[in-house]
């Protein structure tokens, strides 16, 4: 069976990276962090990390059963680029959670039907009813960002989004959602690392799509939408949370702590929870901080 | 087969019709208006209604297929009191229509899990799609009137439904429909004079239903709800059309030329569409203006 | 605005028409009747037909009332060949009908997506809650006999539909639906007349779709999928009626009846009701009976 | 917090387990086999199931590919008792594939408008389209064994589920999915270990229901239940795979094997997925083999 996309990553390190970007991979470490202005050198350890996971684990189950008990619903968007650790945050996040209770919902590209009807109408229809929380793996943000980028979207409808957003995020918290909005931030280098690393793994070949492989020659179209989107929706009513990404480790905890800091679930042991680490977590005017974006 | 409201609306008649309406009525001819101020002091009569109509059949088989072609989304809601002909003004519409093209939506009361979804959801769901026409028999603005008038929904919820409303009908329209709003208007007299007809008449009393009957002793309630409703969603992107209803004949023909015209439909017959009456159509001011609401 | 299909009709009976055909509609009178072998000569005069429609009006809202309470929940498929008169028998039906209670589900041909799901979810999408009546203009017959005949579905799909369609509504019928299957059926040289009078009249020419003018070119296939379908089709549990349309007033009086006959409503004026009138409403035989089919 | 079912295993296990029950857990290993006749007295070795189980993740990996480029429909429905590994088996499945290909379908008891529907309904709409694979948590299999055993439906509903059951699985298979069916079965003994790890773990506390407790006491009725299902829907073109659960690791490795080794995707390395451990892994004689059921 042959490989969707041979060689396109190596080709591109070779071939048209950026110098700094090359420069970086040059004899990194696996561990260490190769994202200039990161505020970490390496990884956290894996013992710490997996020690603190296991801890918030049962906060999660706290979360999870009062949700249930409250009827609460939670709606939390994970976003970022191409590699950024979405599914992976996903599935440490659901990892001891009841698929019944906290669904992940992966939206397709949009079947023609879809295509024709409201842009939110299929989002609407997945939000989770009381007692429910829902992890969107990607979102509406797709119009904001990944859609444009790639042309699947027009500038008007683009600039219609954009109108609509307030509102719609605006009603669903009338509606009761709590409502958390995560961003994945991570660095050029940092992504192509990784996409060389699903080239090599036959395991992790299946993640790279043509998107991927696209994307990786629009990295600066995807800052100018990126910088745009999150300075365009970040409501005081739903505000976004950046997230530094380059580190996997610390990323997935500062998810965690994140979301259940913001819920005041009934017996959250705050000691324990605390807030996520604001050198890696904060809101948009992290991810310029450092030269990104 | 004992009847559902066995004499309700004759005693509300006998016992506590306010005394201008039980005057109002005393001696009226079938055909004589009996709502003070109406414009006219008879109906149109029957011949002149059945010929124009059938002129405006005409148009609006034009108007039909050019949404079909065009790819038009045609919305109409057709929203007014119990009794006010919004049922007989939807078949007059559609006698010659394609059931395909233009649907008729007359949603139930919500189902338990309509309840708990976002309010306007079912309506979303229901909107036509590119070359398709959907005449809503009552619509969300129930949210506005009758929903609050019998306890149906929280001070809240309406609260709510009036902040997102203009948002709401703004998508609508930046997704390219086409939004008639029509208020059928009909006097407190004229309302008791349609439900004792139905009373008497077989064939029509299952068109009366408890919130008719209860509906009655509701008039001023209704009227406030009403005249609120109508002041805060005439937006000028969405205006609200207001069709003095006493007189049938008039009322369908107006509905018919004011929907003609706000579409610029191909091989519009101008001098025959018209405007619609004046005297009877307008916006909500009319409403107000001769002592109504 | 010129006309979908100019002429085509006209140019049809002057060049393509069988010989009986135009023989038959030469020189016949507009209420005489001009297939071989119909039971009656001439259609039933307007005057007896409207006083007996308008004494069933009242049985239907009798029936209509009784679905209601009891929960029942009640499915009526109109299937016949274009201009059989299915539309026209529905909206005497529903006319004293609240459409809250009684829809008419008039599907559109698939949208892609549906085209990929199993064919007969979208029906089963819309059969009727509890308390409900639907009343399908056209249904999944459509697989027997005109998406055959066009070349819209395989000769594999149309043979899984009829291994399927037992167990379909079979289960209908198991989950308490009450299931009644009209076919209206006319002659060619009605057909042809019917098709010529919407040619003529501006009103009617949208009802030309070029589904019909290509059908009167496909007569015998169309003939051979119908025997074959209600052959097929015609189960102890859902077994079919046929009327015979030619005449719409007598087709739509045994509509009624028919449908009033099936369901033990409460209150039902069995003297008012009766049957169908036999000589034109019966089993699939009937429809062979005078060299149809 | 305080915990939803403080002590209800230990006290089953004290009071009311059988005595062979007891009897098989005094003393066991957490490694060690307790159900009579199980093939294998230990688990599986952890090195070497992690070994096995990542080869054939790469295999999952290839299936997941040929599914999406063929238009491939899977669904595979896990079904078994609590704590049989239904979820466990699922995640372990699903690890390295793509969420917007393989879906996993944990569907909730259903809501009062889902309850008026067709049974069959909302797994139908949850079916996979082509190029996806849709992983079941539990499935319609609950009328044949849950929702009896804790009255959650009538006899006549599930007599109805069994008459429908062929049509509806046929029919699904006529439609093109590829369906495997898996029953992940334990022993007695097995099943309350299980649930005291439960009870004893906070993290997993959560995953004990009151339908867990309750299930406690109602093993015969199970058993029957499961033993008639089994045999009932057993069909050739939709059979059972059994599985002997008691050894998690056997137990994955052999859904996992199951899976593969039924569709032949483009790349299959056979000598890798070989077939699935005849030992713990056939048809619902399998169940019987051994004093359980
Ligand atoms: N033609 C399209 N129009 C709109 N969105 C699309 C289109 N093609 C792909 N997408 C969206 O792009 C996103 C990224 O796709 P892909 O990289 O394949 O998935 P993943 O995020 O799982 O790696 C998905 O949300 C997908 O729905
Ligand atoms: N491509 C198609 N595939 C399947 N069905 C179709 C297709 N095109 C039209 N139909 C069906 O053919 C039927 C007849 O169409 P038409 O003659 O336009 O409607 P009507 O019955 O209202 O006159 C409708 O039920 C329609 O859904
Ligand atoms: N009242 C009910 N009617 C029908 N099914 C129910 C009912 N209550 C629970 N169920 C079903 O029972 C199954 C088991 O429930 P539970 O033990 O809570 O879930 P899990 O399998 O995730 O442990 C689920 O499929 C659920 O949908
Ligand atoms: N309990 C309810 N909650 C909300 N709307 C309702 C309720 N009962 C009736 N309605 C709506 O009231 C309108 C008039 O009802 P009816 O007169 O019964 O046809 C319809 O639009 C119904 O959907």
């Amino acid at each position: 069976m042959s490989l969707p996309f041979d060689g396109a990553i190596s080709r591109f390190l070779a071939e048209d990276a950026p110098h700094h970007v090359r420069a970086a991979l040059d004899g990194a470490g696996t561990k260490e962090i190769v994202t200039p202005g990161y505020p970490y050198d390496r990884w956290m350890a894996k013992a710490d990390y997996e020690c603190e996971l296991s801890a918030l684990q049962l906060e999660l189950v706290k979360l999870q059963h009062w949700v249930r008990r409250s009827g609460t619903r939670l709606v939390i968007l994970f976003e970022g680029r191409d590699t950024a650790g979405k599914g992976g945050a996903i599935s440490r996040f659901t990892l001891n959670l009841n698929p019944r209770v906290a669904r992940i919902e992966a939206l397709d590209k949009p079947s023609e039907d879809e295509a024709r009807q409201w842009f939110f109408q299929r989002y609407i229809e997945r939000l989770p009813q009381a007692g429910r929380m829902a992890l969107f793996d990607r979102s509406w943000y797709n119009r904001g960002v990944l859609e444009p980028v790639f042309g699947f979207c027009t500038e008007a409808e683009r600039a219609r989004f954009f109108v609509q957003l307030p509102a719609v995020e605006q009603m669903l918290i009338d509606e009761g959602m709590h409502l958390v909005k995560l961003w994945l931030e991570i660095g050029q280098a940092e992504q192509l690392r990784r996409m060389l690393a699903r080239e090599r793994d036959p395991l992790k070949q299946w993640k790279l799509s043509a998107i991927d492989v696209e994307g990786l020659h629009k990295w600066h179209a995807y800052s100018a939408a990126i910088t745009d989107t999150l300075a365009r929706s970040d409501f005081g009513f739903a505000p976004w949370t950046v997230i530094l990404a380059d580190d996997k480790h610390r990323a997935r905890l500062a998810v965690i702590r994140k979301v259940l800091s913001s819920v005041a679930y009934h017996g959250r042991d705050d000691a324990l929870v605390g807030v996520p680490d604001p050198a890696i977590c904060g809101g948009p005017e992290l991810r310029l901080g450092n030269g990104r974006g």
